[in-house]
């Protein structure tokens, strides 16, 4: 596609304490979303998905992943919604054939295994992705300005990870076994996913997302050095070329490795307004260690939810305690934005989320009181 | 069984560069040996586990398990052995019901999720443990003292996972919703595990095994404060109780936790001679953040072993230099035991292994030249 006509006029935001918390704002609560809140724990959710059929018939048809993405944001108090989409849309784009067989993971048709298949690969047209992009300003205008809305990409390491396996890894054998047999090979494949991401979130910002994330999701697979070489230096890539702002309104930008706790000094140094941060990692000591120069989102763990109300709210005021009081008042400080470390869990009994939504809003009123 | 009748007199050491290191002595190289090498990777392991019929077979058979164990030594110049066997060997032998379901992972017949499932579990007699001993007895035999042999054990918390969760696990949405929801239960099984686990590293210490190692492979996926209630504290009760030397010789103890490079400070502080790392974690950063306590074990991705030789050895001599010089000279200081940062792929090539453990020989006595 050339230039995208994308509206410009959308209802203001009431709702900002997301974005103000992103920006390292005070806010009267701490902003709290879940990732994977539009998913299959929602009787809802599967009520949608079973009128659309698959998987990716829910993510290519607008009306449906518009109405997904705002089932959490009805039945729970959030402070923001995401986008309903799959993180290896970039990758279908470049012709690789995604699918979803039912029980299984995604798989590609074509992985790229060899110079041939790395020569072949491309930045994609973004007009493959228009599906992706309709549904941000389907999205953006049902929402009615109530909380922002959340674009998101996969890594460009994350998307490699998935390219070379040809679906889910527990060993990432082929993946690693390019990286450390061919790695001028695998750069080049990083080099395109990183201007493909890029494009891709810029698009999603032009089409209404307030915010964007990178799913840096299996970046914490690689050995220390791999990780700087081949993880960082392209979700750096990714950032140098992102839009910081929209319409003369700021876009904050989110980087979640999970299992990158060990490498927050070096994430510290991102261009980017938020850390995402797993359950494994100290809050308090992720916010001495990273000082003055993110918000930081998380990050307990899913399973937590299986407990009962009065348990979930027990561990919800701990990780509150543990990031500490943030900032309040003028300019900018400390700021936490409460989420899961991973995904919310199919499983999770949803009136257990009512109850992590409502001990994060009133214990984090409570400390700032 | 009450006193266990082991021989004490066995070939005296002649490589004992992995003891040494152990215990944080000078050696003219640097040791090495690999987290499962014996496996399926060689061919001369899936003849015999052929004849064996399974992989139970192969463990509980003396012979099976004393040839299997030398295999790896009589192939390459390995500074150690260590006993085949299976992390689950315990709470089999508390009457879970182990199997090995072809081409599946390890399944307890009856999984531990209730309070009258726990009340059942108690440390299993060591006699049912018997053909664990004779093997370490057989093996340390057939060694002839070329190489010192190691014994292990799950840590407290890896079999609870399994004990729980019934199998391997995804998510431990079933170990970590008792842990959420009934630390009580949690806690009690943890306290038999871990003097269950103390009494078979002693027992094997009685029946031979030269050093010790826990195997904390699923500590990583706790909460940073969960795995210090849940995983530390449990390995460290183990080290409390286990025996220090043998016969008049000091038995060294390794613990490595699979993930637990944020925990490196805690760790420090555990009993114990020995720290396996993972691949994650920076060696150089290690060594000076866990300081004169203790030595440390690791670290390669094992994927490094499908490149090719030049590209292993590059990498070897990356790891070696970034733990650094080792201590020389009278006394003790660092020193660094080669490893994996997790078990050898069966998928990985037998001559890719000789090219491993060439390169950490040569290239760890020209550093010390």
């Amino acid at each position: 596609m050339n230039t995208p006509a994308f509206p410009s006029a959308f209802a203001p935001l009431q709702n900002d304490s997301f974005i103000r918390a992103c920006l390292r704002q005070a806010t009267d609560h701490t902003p709290v979303w879940l990732m994977r809140q539009a998913g299959r724990y929602l009787p809802e959710y599967r009520a949608t998905r079973a009128k659309a059929g698959s998987f990716m018939g829910l993510a290519t048809n607008t009306d449906y992943a518009t109405e997904v993405t705002l089932q959490p944001v009805d039945r729970y108090p959030l402070d923001a919604a995401i986008l309903f989409s799959d993180i290896l849309t970039v990758p279908d784009a470049m012709g690789l054939g995604l699918t979803f067989a039912l029980g299984e993971g995604p798989k590609f048709a074509s992985a790229v295994r060899d110079e041939a298949a790395v020569a072949k690969l491309a930045v994609p047209d973004m007009g493959t992705l228009r599906y992706v992009f309709d549904a941000v300003t389907s999205i953006r205008k049902a929402l009615q300005g109530r909380v922002p809305l959340i674009g998101f990409s996969g890594s460009p390491w994350t998307l490699a990870c998935y390219m070379v396996e040809g679906a889910g890894s527990d060993d990432y054998r082929l993946v690693k076994t390019m990286l450390y047999s061919r790695p001028d090979l695998m750069h080049k494949i990083l080099q395109i996913n990183a201007d493909a991401v890029a494009l891709y979130l810029n698009t999603q910002i032009e089409a209404g997302a307030q915010a964007v994330m990178i799913f840096d999701s299996w970046g914490g697979v690689l050995a220390d050095g791999a990780f700087q070489e081949f993880s960082l230096a392209y979700t750096s890539r990714v950032l140098a070329q992102l839009k910081k702002e929209h319409d003369g309104v700021r876009i904050p930008s989110i980087v979640f490795t999970k299992g990158g706790g060990l490498w927050l000094k070096e994430m510290g140094q991102l261009d980017c307004n938020v850390l995402g941060l797993d359950w494994t990692v100290n809050l308090a000591k992720a916010r001495a260690f990273v000082g003055e120069h993110k918000a930081l989102q998380g990050n307990i763990d899913p399973n937590v939810l299986f407990a009962n109300p009065a348990q979930i709210e027990a561990e919800v005021v701990k990780t509150l305690n543990t990031f500490g009081t943030p900032h309040t008042g003028a300019g900018t400080g400390p700021t936490h934005i409460f989420n899961l470390g991973h995904g919310i869990s199919q499983h999770t009994p949803p009136d257990h989320v009512a109850s992590l939504v409502q001990a994060v809003h009133d214990h984090s009123r409570a400390m700032r009181a």
